[in-house]
């Protein structure tokens, strides 16, 4: 399998860039679950291209269609699959790309593994577009979280070397949260917000792209969700953050940091708090013990690779004649995919956490 | 499903510290590969506690004893099974945690999401004991991966802040790894070896642990391994990596280094070598590009948390009573888990490879 | 999960009788398979009502739409999706059956699983409507397999008792199997087929219904096509097969009757055939030993139900307010499900082969 | 996987007939679950030899050891495995047989399959004695229901043409379930049971074996366990049942008998009973509708061919030389495996009932 994600919900996404649509499917969803479908649209629209010059200027309306699993705006408990038509390809913007590896991109390793049969245009299934329908699953699967007082928000922690602070990993809160989705470009320091757009601008300007970091925060997630060994939350939710385009890192609680510390600094001390509740006063373990969650709250960064489409001449090669040639990719990209990808590590986040609380006995 | 990981092989791991055996079932193994078994045990045995003072003085022969699959040395097809006995147990040892939560370990954690019914001995089932059998598998999936010209290698790159030198992402060969692997403390750099020696010993000295980093590099991984979006390798190694307890990030290729990066810095142009191959001058994507292998080396690095366990006094609580209380470890415990969590990754990622090459047509 | 089946190949049903759409995703396709949608069509028709009265006079036009995984006309091993637009629901039909359970079907039962969200129209996602996106992946599958040399075809064995003679479980031809998909009504022995008709249209008269036996082989199979215990193709097969609705058991080669026969009755001989090939003269093994293909036919019979429906007046339940009713089912219905159940048991079967087919190594 | 089922709970099953050990590991059992292992031993015990002539003399202990997921005799949530050690092979009666295709047998599938590396002795992997770690996982899940009210038993319903009288599909209570547990020859009628084995040994006189028979009935299964599509109990418990060699058919309710009926004497009627509950007066639909458990008793009758392994002369063939011999068995076999079906075939029941139940809120 490909394409699909399975632990006790099973998450299916198919489409191609130029193909007729996109979309996905997941089945086994709690039933009678109330889902507004303006708060998702408000969930998806943080994922489309933004208006300024930080994005791609293609357009396109995103708009989820249900196709089945939503009755009366409830969960039926059975597949609920949403389709995203694509309506504004360019295809032929992409036409002189058709047997040069753009550097950076799975097009050669795409042909390789599906002996050239795959659907290239616009990196088809690779596309960063396949990001819509996983953001609809994590949007459905966020409410059906909030609902039940587990809060999930994300922001750019860095681009291209410019750093936000961090979420604090104790103490955020659930307005901080919602604050931070309301944000056109969220950061928690807007002045470092707007030093990081102006690069992105600059080099969008230059002809290249710039990478970054995403951090995130689940806040109030139960003390007891996920399991040992491989089906961790750590496991569960790089198994997911991976299936973003462009990821090359994750990191959980201090993260890599913790190569640098002793255990008597790494070590969160446990106590039992004013309302009876076993916590830590620091959080390095980022709210995941053995797999399972501590009570604290869930924090991870995902590393973000500059966008490979960029407008500069590049070597290459035409991996079907296979010879050396120079390639000049035209078409609309985003200089930096990092403000688009907030709410993509979200949903990654949002579809682990909900998988593993149905593993709970009193969900 | 808590200890198994499944994609083509399914690989289902079970005992507990200070049950009568741990061990692992492998099933879908290629038939027909034979097993070397005094290779197999060389790979485990550098798992094994080192006889220096950085790790536990625990003495286990961890020797697997095969229970199925394995018919004349050559795997059968059918599951292969081993089993690992536990024979040298020190149960009292622990006798005074059985009401405490260990800060850093799991036994909070496991206590709730197993409504305190699991075997809290030793960590139980979270132990770093359980690593045994992960090792078995992916030395048996090495071999079957070294016959056919792959080779997987890995080394400390970092200890408590001192840094060991990067494998060559473009050129480490076959007889590097070979030779990496015979090190009793495997660093590229010997000095830095020493280094990294006398700062796990005094941190051992202070009753205290340090963390670090483990990077591993794969060799002559064929183009077109790997799958879009949920299956890629980067998916299904870190979703095995992170089944080694003590680990909290992975990062592929540049990794988090990307964020500081332009695309025209991070991409790696492609080009036709003397043996008409497609391959990149650099190697900043890790030989991944949208999940599948690019026929570059395929570079990871892993971040390790401090050995949790530490005998200074901690405090914490009792989450039977939840009262706050103070700890006192006692035990054998490594004051850093990374020399013995080397071949741990190595075996994830051959276990991975493996399992990817299984869908590639002339396996 | 409910509606996803996997092994290799991971099937993803979705949809409502009475909502927009249903459909389906296929991943790990394998690419380059050129999928004729005449051919396709053809065999979807099959499954459609027929012009005579023994369907239900609803008219779909029941076209799929493919929305990926298929470009160029062949596959691309991306995930194939296909989408069934639902154009001719009458709603009000059903506007009656709210609350009443219809005797036979799943109402209660899927009122009690989905704690009453399931969408209930027509039987919602239990509709025998769901086997179209079955039909539709089955002959993908098919087309696939045929290029291979693998033909698999199935005929009306029984109807209320009336009998069709059976398929020669050794010698059943390729021309065979084209010719019996030609059919209208497919029975080898067109008689029986029209004291099957009359009968079917009595029942309808009579504001009844009837059950009966589809019987389905599989020749050119090659031997060595499945895997033991849980893997078998009779288990693949068999879990396939109760998707379809109505389905109330499954036997292979001489099935239930090998109750009655001696081991030395029973036993197929092996024999060396002039071409070089391992066969055995009779096939009461029905092509499958140990979960495995012998090279022989794969043969097997699916018991179906009478359809539930029946526009006679029926005690029942309202499940809502637990008082006991006379229901009267209003709304357009097949007095016999079987002659359209034909080709979803083939869909079935080729689905599952070619799954299996998958692990050969020289597929 | 071959020898893996995943339904909420992950049972792996491994070994070989005449290796050291066969096994099974149950992953995502609840915690908690006090395992009796007397009762679990007498599970077993009637899976084992009879001391009749019924069956083969072969004697083995079969005492299952528990190596890890049992904790002062509770599950601990984390994966049981259990031992099975192999002690009493004789496998020089096995060594005429090394290329001689056993008619019946997966002797020559296994070869192609496996390319010949699998280990053939005694069937290998393919051995009826691959389902004692079945029958232990089934007894473990048996526990676990009959906490739960939920009660399974099985009965001999016909060997060889001769038939004992059916459960009632409706009153079935405890007691008799308990009772014909009880029994050394599971029949509800002992006569027609003493004909069944006067009939068993006198096909084994006559060098000759004989099939037959298993019906299995679930009472106390709640409402609502199951789903619709590929997770209705049905698929699960066939795909289950054909795990248990030598099974060819698989029928539900009245099964193939459905073919004779009118949908007005098929269908169940609904009614609330004294007691408030939605019950039905016939249960034809052996207690599932739409795959979904209906409150009524799950009835299933499992057909089993005839020990393929008989002492005659029969024709095969060698298929490493590809030449036409004469096979005559050796060894010790069961004139017919009925008899230690029946708590195999409950095994297969309790596991698919008990993974299903996982699903349920309040289990």
């Amino acid at each position: 399998m490909a394409s699909v994600w399975n632990h006790n919900i099973n998450l299916s996404i198919f489409g191609e860039s130029h193909g007729p649509a996109i979309g996905v499917v997941l089945d086994n969803l709690p039933s009678g679950e109330h889902i507004d479908m303006n708060a998702l649209m408000s969930f998806m629209a943080r994922r489309a291209p933004k208006k300024n010059k930080t994005s791609t200027q293609r357009r396109e309306k995103d708009m989820p269609q249900i196709m089945s699993g939503l009755y009366n705006d409830k969960t039926t408990g059975t597949p609920l699959c949403a389709l995203i038509q694509n309506t504004d390809q360019h295809s032929n913007d992409y036409s002189n790309l058709s047997k040069l590896a753009r550097p950076g991109h799975a097009d050669y390793t795409g042909a390789v593994r599906y002996s050239g049969f795959n659907d290239g245009r616009g990196g088809g299934h690779f596309s960063g577009r396949l990001t819509a329908p996983l953001c609809f699953a994590g949007a459905v699967a966020g409410q059906i979280l909030e609902r039940r007082g587990i809060y999930t928000g994300a922001h750019i922690l860095e681009i291209h070397g410019i750093k936000d602070k961090s979420f604090d990993p104790v103490k955020t809160s659930r307005d901080e949260i919602k604050q931070i989705r309301e944000k056109e470009f969220p950061t928690l320091d807007d002045k470092q917000g707007r030093l990081m757009i102006k690069d992105i601008e600059k080099a969008g300007k230059c002809l290249d792209s710039v990478g970054g970091i995403v951090e995130c925060i689940s806040i109030n997630v139960p003390a007891g969700i996920g399991s040992p060994i491989f089906e961790g939350l750590e496991n569960s939710i790089a198994s997911l953050v991976f299936g973003i385009p462009a990821v090359k890192g994750i990191e959980f609680g201090v993260g890599f940091n913790c190569a640098k510390m002793l255990g008597s600094e790494n070590n969160d001390e446990f106590y039992v708090d004013e309302h009876g509740h076993v916590v830590t006063r620091s959080n390095n373990h980022g709210g995941i013990l053995g797999g399972i969650s501590s009570g604290m709250p869930v924090t991870l960064r995902v590393a973000f690779k500059p966008t490979p489409s960029i407008a500069q001449p590049q070597k290459t090669v035409d991996y079907s004649s296979l010879t050396n040639e120079t390639i000049k990719i035209k078409g609309r990209h985003d200089p930096c995919v990092v403000p688009r990808a907030v709410p993509c590590v979200e949903a990654a986040v949002n579809i682990a956490l909900l998988s593993h609380m149905l593993d709970y006995p009193n969900f």
